[in-house]
Formats: C-alpha cells, structure tokens, sequence
C-alpha cells in the first residue's frame, strides 16, 4: 500500500494552513510531528473547546495519542461526549495543550513573559464505536498518566466499557508554538536597574503514597520508583 | 451605598446557572469566590476559548485578575483581541484554568484518574478602552506573574500602550471543579496485586538566572530569592 499513502499522514511535519499560522509571533510557531507529539505526550490534560448553545466552553480533560489520532474519554452522561454522538457528522473541536517552562521578567513591564511550549489542534471528533479502537483508546489514556500502566491494571470490563464515551480527533490541523530564551529587552532599558532574567519552573513527583488498603506485599512498581 | 450593592458581587460564592453546574460528578463543583480566586492567581496561564469563523479556538495566555475581574492582554494585532473591538456587544468567551496536583492510579484502569483543581468562566469579553483601567489591568498581568514586579519594571510607555491591547472579563459565571483524595476503586478490586494509590506532582522554582546585561551591582530582588 506504500504506493496510495498520503504524503501528509507520512511527512515529517503538519501542513499549515489559514486557523494554524498565527498572526503575530509566526516565527514561534512550528510544525514538526516529533516535538508536536513531546508536547502532547508530557501533558496529563488537555483543554477542549466546543460550541454548545452558540457559546464556547474550554474544560479541561485527560487524553491519550495513539499515533495521529487523540482519545477523550468520559462518562456517556458528560458533555461534550454526549455532544459527539448526536453531532453529525462529528463535534467541531479545539484541543489546546500548554506547558510553561520559565518566567520571564523584563526591565520593562512590557517585555515580561513566560518561556512555554503549546500545541493547538483544530478537527473534528467523532465518537468510537469500534469496541477494539474503544479498548485501544482506554489504554491510551491510561498509558498517558503513567507510561506501560495499562499492562499493570485491570481492564475495563463490559459495564465499564458501556459507561464510557470515548471520542477521536485525528492530527492534521496542528500547530506548535513556543519561547525559549532569555529576556528582550529594548536596547535603551539595559542600563535599567531592575533585576532581570529568566526564573526556570521545576517539575518533578514526590514520593507516591500508596493506598491504605494494598493488597498485603503489593511493592511499587519499577516505572514509579524511576518517576 | 451599601443598601445598593448587588448580593451577587457581594456574596462569599458565585451563584450557579444552568452552564456552571456540571452534568457529571457534581459534587466536585465549587462556587466560593475565595476559592476561585486562589485557584486562578497560582495559574501562570489561562486557556481562552471564543469563536472565530463558526469554529471554536482555545489559545493559552497570560491573565491578571483585579478583585471580580480577568484582564487579558496580547498585541492589538493578535486573534481574539482584534475581534473584540469589532465585535458589539462584546465576544462571548469561556476563559479555562487548570492545576494538575497528582496522579491516580487504581488498581483497575476505569479508576485512573487525576487530583484536580480548575476554574471555568463564562462571560463576555470587552475590549479595556479607559486608560486607567488598561495601566491597572497591565500592573495586574505583571504582579500575576510575580507578585509585587510591577513596582520593579519600567511601566509601559505610550507607544507600547498603543500596541497593546487589553480585553476584561468579569466573574460571574464561575465555578470550580475538584478532585481531591484517594483512589476510588470497587471493593471487589481491592485484593488486585496492582499497586494503587496517588503520586504527587510536585511544583517549584529553579535557581533564577540573571540577563547577562544586568547593569552592574543589580542584586536578585528579595521577592525572587523568596519563590
């Protein structure tokens, strides 16, 4: 089949069109599917924005990637997955994941910033109806939280399974943006007195505290004590 | 004037409607201001979502909050602070922020979850046309990021106040949501020989790092050698 495959599914990088440049800072913004998907990858929630009522709504939310294509998952009850399954075709989307790496204090208020690192997806999502890509798409999202977690608890089963909404949102309208570096600013501020520079946010795990009711001799796993 | 004052804006809580009640896991809700407000000022980053094109867009920024109200900033070419000033009334906006406090796992991959805390906003976003208001809410976004900064940086001049614009968004339509605890699994899981229980995620600050053009004697300002 190497011969029908799209080009854009296999490049190194996204396509850009008109809703990823964006209007100002075009020289943070980036394309390539390898730091696309880092960014996704060290991220626990992604930000979700729908419509609903002619408003926008923004919520937060685990999700799991499963090469081009992100899992939300949540109770059938919940919005916006009951959203998806009455949609037709699919719920238009906004998938945004930020992370912010450092402040950023200027001599000028102006310059102040942060160093960060987001990802924007625009699409559709659709609900899963296959119970094998429902099943892979769980594990995904386990396997989000804690890498290889899914291997090491216990499936879903039929009931849970039935109470959980999952929807799909394929990766082709993707952006990242980022800043790194130091501060900008203006020549004729240096001489300023201020104190100015770049303060590096830490981040890290503190030992995980097991539940009171372990099963007896339950030890903790390997991929947590690397955390 | 206190006969007058509007028990809303007044009140320790923010008074539900139809959008700020969750249709899953109500119990996480929460409508105390205090709360809101300690929940927004320890995010470095909000998500803004709005419609552009019939389409929804969540995009991270910084934001600074002055009593009931969220000021957001940007350059005034940049989406969604163009579209306000010609939007009338004003844009509609859900304005999202999220801390991750610590991992789940459960012995069955159903319970994984994340200890949460985030904030939702709905409103609408109106262009900051008073110069006043534009210099508090930019005072507003610097001390966001570090408490007290915009005593200690060159205030924006007229040409950087003409480039930047400022969108306000008031609190009303507020809620939290929490997840706090433990792990929740069913009691016929407990006996699993799957680890189960929480890992913190921890946050801080490294050793800030000074500009290589700090003009000479500039010491690290007590308010950063606190974080």
């Amino acid at each position: 089949m190497q011969g029908t495959e799209e080009p854009t599914s296999q490049g190194v990088a996204y396509t850009p069109t008109d809703r990823t440049v964006p209007t100002r800072s075009a020289d943070r913004a980036a394309y390539d599917k390898e730091l696309v998907h880092a960014i996704l990858d060290e991220a626990y929630v992604c930000h979700l924005g729908f419509i609903r009522d002619g408003a926008p709504v923004v919520l937060p939310t685990l999700f799991g990637r499963v090469g081009e294509t992100l899992y939300v998952h949540g109770s059938t009850g919940s919005r916006p997955l009951r959203m998806t399954g009455k949609a037709d075709p699919g719920l238009p989307v906004c998938l945004t994941v930020t992370h912010v790496d450092a402040l950023i204090l200027a001599r000028s208020a102006f310059h102040h910033s942060i160093n960060y690192r987001s990802v924007v997806v625009h699409g559709t999502a659709y609900d899963v109806t296959d119970p094998q890509e429902k099943r892979t798409a769980l594990d995904a999202l386990v396997d989000h939280v804690v890498a290889g977690r899914s291997r090491d608890s216990r499936p879903a089963d039929k009931k849970e399974l039935a109470a959980t909404a999952v929807i799909r949102l394929d990766l082709n309208e993707v952006s990242a943006k980022l800043r790194t570096g130091g501060v900008n600013d203006e020549p004729e501020d240096l001489a300023l007195p201020h104190w100015a520079g770049v303060v590096p946010l830490r981040k890290g795990y503190d030992t995980p505290l097991g539940d009171p009711d372990l099963a007896p001799g339950t030890e903790l796993p390997a991929y947590l004590a690397d955390l």
